[in-house]
């Protein structure tokens, strides 16, 4: 049996030892990696499945080089009310229009000039959003990355999100900054895998989220490499466009990884996120899916969707889903 | 002005203090990080580059995250004679023939199953490969990226180079897999940009290179996320096919990294690496081109192109172009 005095004693010579050398250290609390998050099953089950995956001779160990996680953006690193990239396009438009007097008349930019958003409501809905798509080609085409780039910096450092009054780059969800923090200090790689274009969150991924530009992954039409003006440059084309959402999500992130992410998060909308929710639990690796319920009208926003498709997946799947309304202390840094 | 006689004093004391607390680095002799390449101007150039750019303070420092290696891979990383992914797609044709009995009188199967190299190479000089397409079709789609990785290893792993007599991911050239390590010391992120299908390297780029998957850039397809057997699975196909090569590797490597490479290496074939030196030279960050030349027969092969294009182009962008037989001590590490 231990002798348990004399142990008990050692601990207190080595803390004091301790202490006495490392007096900060020693002084310090357990440091809380997710302070924005609520205790409860869903922070729980994080920090659980991080320890489990980064504690070495755990049977769930996963090497550091393994440690793949990819999150959606609108609706799960920030608010896709309104959706942040087709507000660009309407702003591009209104900015571009003195050099097309013939937008006036001619929809969908005339919608667009006039504020109609009925009609584009209504050409999302029953046309598959053709009209909104002729709206990006105008906005994200035909220009040369390193112009494309500075214009969608100046969008997204100036213009004010409509309800949080705030620029757009301002606007990221604190607890899932503290997340992908938390993720990246156990030698996770985290990679940005949503629907909008690569280019477009590539120009605000690192001073955003601290996602390096090459972990940005999207969706993408086929550029050229042009001579312009005697300099080489990448110039934004429309051909052979590969859409980044739903079933195709696996696809893209197979194509640009090469290996399947052990940490999915996404959100509840139009079910855009199951394809990559399910696809990590195609991994043989421990795995973890993480889906945000937009719950919270208070705070941010409140929407369901219509048949419900994310959050049946998530209870067949065994997915952990975040209430904003519950799990969350708090919903941004402002 | 300075006093260099307490300043060299200074510096004796401090080495000493050094070489007492540090007695085996103190020692030790400053390691040469290239011994495969001999003396000369292309590996003090190289050495120099990267001491530039990783010098604090120096004019020319990069930061880490910007410091990107691209490399070609046949005839850049290892030989090019014969392309390693077409002899891939001739074993497969033979092994998957008895499946296949209306191969043998069906070209271009035929043409393989019985070594007719005359057809298939007439094919791809007359009529743009479009006969080795099908080959290509034939052995890389419509299977699970899982099972095509085991087929593409086993090949790897078991078939041997006609001329080294080695299986191939043993052919990898030693003086180029000592610059990526070199150049990964130096905090570069080493990248794989070359011609093939981005899942073939993908399955060796690790083991072979230190190359990880999600850094192999390559041509591709877009695939498929579909339901096999109850398991999920990515499904390799044959749409929308994008080939990375020559103008369209610059094209490729923006949607993959969304940086220009400071370092790329290419070789002299058939202008195919024209493209990424000069996309690296369009960088606003000091940048390195290293083109390889092959000109030793005896060690390797010797090849040149008919119109000169890589090196002319070398010439006017003040590239460095490594000759095989002057700059290479040794040429593989068997």
């Amino acid at each position: 049996m231990k002798n348990t005095k004399t142990s008990h004693l050692r601990y207190a010579i080595l803390t004091l030892c301790f202490a006495i050398i490392f007096p900060a250290i020693a002084a310090k609390k357990p440091v809380d990696p997710l302070p924005s998050w609520n205790n409860g099953a869903v922070k729980l089950a994080i920090t659980k499945f991080v320890a489990s995956v980064t504690t070495k001779g755990n049977p769930d160990f996963v090497a550091p080089e393994e440690r793949i996680a990819a999150f959606d953006n609108d609706g799960t690193l920030w608010a896709e009310q309104p959706v942040v990239q087709l507000e660009y396009a309407s702003y591009q438009i209104k900015k571009m229009s003195p050099q097309h007097p013939e937008w006036k008349s001619q929809n969908p930019y005339k919608a667009v000039l006039e504020g109609d958003t009925e009609y584009l409501i209504n050409d999302y809905i029953n046309n598959h959003g053709k009209e909104m798509f002729k709206l990006i080609m105008a906005t994200h085409t035909g220009m040369s990355i390193q112009d494309y780039n500075k214009r969608v910096l100046e969008f997204l450092q100036t213009v004010k999100h409509p309800k949080f009054k705030q620029s757009y780059n301002n606007t990221a969800y604190q607890p899932m900054l503290e997340l992908l923090t938390y993720l990246r200090n156990n030698k996770f790689k985290t990679y940005l895998s949503y629907g909008g274009g690569v280019s477009f969150m590539r120009v605000i991924a690192m001073d955003t989220y601290g996602i390096v530009p090459e972990n940005v992954i999207g969706s993408f039409a086929i550029n050229s490499f042009e001579q312009v003006n005697g300099e080489w440059r990448i110039i934004k084309g429309s051909k052979n466009m590969f859409m980044h959402d739903g079933v195709t999500k696996p696809v893209g992130i197979e194509l640009r990884i090469g290996r399947i992410p052990i940490f999915v998060g996404g959100n509840v909308r139009s079910g855009g996120d199951i394809g990559q929710l399910t696809y990590s639990q195609s991994n043989e690796l421990p795995n973890f899916q993480l889906l945000i319920n937009h719950d919270d009208d208070a705070r941010e926003f409140s929407y369901a969707e219509k048949d419900n498709a994310s959050l049946n997946a998530a209870k067949s799947g065994g997915w952990h889903v975040v209430s904003m309304k519950r799990d969350w202390r708090r919903i941004f840094s402002f």
